[in-house]
């Protein structure tokens, strides 16, 4: 048992040079594009030379609903595929980019945790290899253009009230929510009313994350709808001619990023879209890559299985033609309490009645996930304050769901933590007992996709529309959108809309507020309830805190 | 004579690994962070580690008043860099990074161009290290802590409509000049008139190229005013608590970037502060490590030298304590011609007379600089229509002011066509002849720097300024700001305030229209006319032309 903090533990990493890290995918120096010495982004030369290589296994970890108790996905992610190495196999793992912005707002990092973690730490909490900057400017040369077309007689007929294409920053600034721009005068422009959200929101990042190819992104730039005429006839980035210049911008980007563990094993980390509004997986072409090259991958989808594991399934599966292999499922006995009613500030003590009661949240996904056809895995990731006996009524709950629970220790133990977990998980990966198949079909109408995923994954009874929403997605289905996928945007707190109802609540119903079309990225968004796509910083920020210590170390931002 | 184009020819270039051009200057792989394979980052143990070494030579390129018909003065830094070289001394250059914004507005590099071109030419124009990235995202965050400031209770007791730090953004929009922002209820905070500027006019730019250490850097980020109280007096970044976390956002972006000429000699690229608003020239940092590293510095100041040597004498050198020992005034025959009057699309045709006429500019800009007790030579950088008459008029002119002229062919010829250039100028700078004294000492009065700055450089009877400005000079004076040095900002077409006015006018007036003060950087900008700070795109930018051709290689961005 470590008491070392993460920030603690990552500095005292023993890294390889990120040639060496490369090397065990088969990747020579070459091949890489270095950033420093511990990070690289990974030549298209060599994505193209390993497409002809047999693909690996796809493994998903997600979790239950997310409790202020902390669940660890990311670090068990980390841990499964240090654990994957360990036992002899060859494996990757491909998680997301962090964001910069938050990072100002609270302390955090995005890297795992304890002994699984991935480094650079420091580097993946700021600028990292600059994707993030990248999709920034492409997303506001877009906003610029479309601004400058009006301004310069407006030939295409944008209907100024009707310009949906909002401005990015990478920064929790909650006076940018909402502007009136081009104020000053005639060489200023048209004044009208929009905003910013941040990166992560943009629909240039879901592309960036979805798209196969340079050649693919830039056919998705062109599809995105950046404003309406009158007439609600749709005005296509392609219209504006920014599709070609935002590709430009976005060529290294599109290269995946290669870190590694604690322990010297691959990381790609790559992408990183909000999980409400967009699909909240890493790149394609991270996860692609890593299939391969490597015999296992480890990959994780953001927020609880209800919404990430969804739509890791429904959208990026999908998509991208992939299909997982075996899901492994996080729980933690503190968020079974939690689940159970037990209050934060009452954790520490045992309570396996408030354990039993809260496994209920745990089952319902353990079902979900099931209907997807994938065999499924718990991992408890162990806490130092866990009981025998609270952990035991984890495990024999999970079995009598039909399913297996296994006790990981990574974060204090690093692989040795995940041994058990990895053996199991590399069986089933290996048996071919995974039947994939996802909840629809594309040619399903989208508002009976809606209530699919309402009724089979969430469990409601109905789906709650007024008219104009259901107007508007039959518009869609004419014009040609019907095939798509649904990207659903509510609280990841609860299976329903209300993010205070734990456990597995039955008799709700889930309001639909607002669907919007993401053209370019390729899926429908369907709002139900407040969805913030710029947060605020807190009263004290912790950016207040952060500065360079006198080694020129980075202190306050873990 | 070549018929290629710069793209061309960049592409075409046999660039040597980084850590090669590294060795010549005494770094190993080590002291090199990686930025791809031709481009890096000098670590700050490297730059610590030369500090006991003996300075070079520092060369200053700088120009006449730029015309349409184009100098060359980057240009000219990479030739006469190669120049020293090929004659066998150990020369550097260093410049200023090229603004990412601009390059979709019109077409263009700033590399330099022919076969005196800094490479990779496509990165230097875009994301290249991410430096201005770090910029942009530092100074956002001091913007979004403010407004948190005030919106969590305002206990410094900002006045909301003296916020006079802005937000940026690297891109032309001139939609975002004069906007209303948290607008949308409680929220989102207190609405408020504000806007962007582009990035290189960030006060955080212009700090970043004058701080010496991550020290320095910091507590000039503290030192800058972002607000004052209803009792004017003013709050600092320090008072926001940003300090710490903007110098973290600045920790790598205060290295100075090495990359390559076309014929493989060491190049600094490093900041690029606006010419006008702030001093124009690139890093200290850069500057001051290519001095303990190489026996002879090329570097260069923006604009013409009216505005880009004075300021990189009265700022850069004044603040870093460094003395130029030669400058090279770059000049052109077309230039010379259009001063004289000649509309560019006569340009082909030959016009002894008006180069003759045209002299006049090229002999005030040779008489200020040596004002500054700093010997001159004069570079013409030849194009192909020169008539050997026009050029010789430009050499018998410049031989009648004391100085000397000599023919450069570096664009065609590389450093074969800036031999004669480069052995003069080596000659000049070992002779020790240079007795460089800034124009004014730190206590002569505010407005008294201004007016000397007026009459000895601009050649103007008189400064205008009405007795707001005044009092404001005199308030900064009592508040301990009175040693700062001056940034004029001005039109660079002229040596007066009206940017028509060519050749060497006198009997002008320079009338001040406001006064700034940039606490952080250190110095007060005058400002004299309109000046932009955030452009906006043309009617066709050259976006819409920027696209990856087959071969995946940047199409249209020069």
């Amino acid at each position: 048992m470590s008491f070392k903090s993460d920030i603690q533990i990552a500095r005292e990493a023993n890294k390889k040079p990120i040639q060496e890290i490369g090397a065990k995918l088969g990747m020579t120096s070459d091949d890489l594009l270095p950033y420093g010495h511990d990070k690289a982004k990974v030549s298209q030369r060599f994505i193209d030379s390993v497409q002809g290589n047999k693909t690996g296994k796809l493994i998903l970890v997600t979790a239950i609903n997310p409790t202020p108790a902390g669940e660890g996905k990311t670090t068990t992610t980390v841990g499964l595929g240090d654990g994957l190495n360990a036992i002899g196999k060859k494996a990757a793992i491909c998680i997301r980019e962090a964001s910069l912005g938050p990072c100002f707002g609270m302390k955090g990092g995005a890297a795992g945790g304890g002994y699984a973690q991935v480094v650079p730490m420091e580097e993946m909490n700021l600028h990292f290899t600059g994707d993030f900057h990248a999709i920034t400017s492409a997303h506001n040369l877009l906003a610029a253009m479309i601004d400058n077309h009006i301004y310069w007689g407006n030939e295409l007929q944008i209907d100024e009230r009707r310009v949906v294409w909002r401005r990015v920053m990478d920064m929790n600034d909650r006076a940018l929510r909402d502007i009136v721009t081009s104020l000053g005068g005639v060489t200023n422009g048209f004044p009208r009313q929009t905003g910013f959200d941040i990166t992560v929101a943009s629909e240039v990042m879901a592309i960036l994350c979805l798209a196969t190819s340079l050649t693919d992104l830039q056919k998705r730039l062109g599809d995105i709808i950046v404003a309406y005429r009158r007439d609600k006839t749709p005005i296509y980035a392609r219209d504006i001619k920014a599709d070609g210049a935002m590709t430009v911008l976005l060529k290294d980007a599109m290269q995946p990023n290669l870190v590694q563990t604690l322990e010297n094993n691959p990381a790609f980390v790559h992408g990183g879209p909000f999980a409400n509004i967009a699909h909240g997986c890493n790149s394609v072409i991270a996860t692609t890559t890593a299939l391969k090259t490597a015999d296992y991958v480890v990959t994780e989808a953001g927020f609880g299985a209800d919404l990430g594991a969804e739509k890791f399934m429904n959208i990026k599966c999908r998509k991208a033609g992939l299909a997982p292999d075996c899901v492994v499922l996080v729980a933690t006995v503190r968020a079974m309490k939690m689940n159970g009613g037990v209050a934060k500030a009452d954790l520490g003590a045992e309570n396996v009645a408030a354990v039993q009661e809260g496994c209920a949240n745990l089952g319902r996904h353990i079902a979900n996930l099931k209907s997807f056809g994938v065999p499924v895995v718990v991992a408890i990731n162990h806490f130092a304050g866990d009981s025998e006996a609270e952990v035991q009524a984890v495990g024999d709950y999970v079995e009598t769901q039909g399913s297996e629970a296994i006790l990981c220790k990574h974060w204090a133990e690093g692989s040795k933590g995940t041994i058990e977990l990895a053996t199991r998980v590399a069986e089933i990966a290996d048996s071919g007992a995974s039947q994939f198949a996802p909840l629809y079909k594309d040619d399903l109408p989208l508002f009976d996709k809606i209530e699919r995923i309402a009724k089979r994954i969430y469990r409601a009874d109905e789906v709650l529309a007024d008219q104009k929403v259901r107007n508007q997605l039959k518009e869609w289905e004419e014009a040609g959108y019907g095939n798509l996928p649904i990207c659903m945007a509510k609280t990841q707190y609860s299976f329903t809309t209300d993010p205070t109802r734990r456990g597995a609540p039955t008799g709700h119903s889930v309001p639909v507020r607002e669907v919007r079309l993401s053209a370019g990225a390729g899926f429908v968004v369907v709002i139900c309830g407040e969805i913030m796509t710029m947060p605020g910083l807190p009263r004290v920020p912790s950016a207040e805190a952060i500065m360079l210590n006198d080694l020129g170390q980075i202190e306050g931002l873990f």
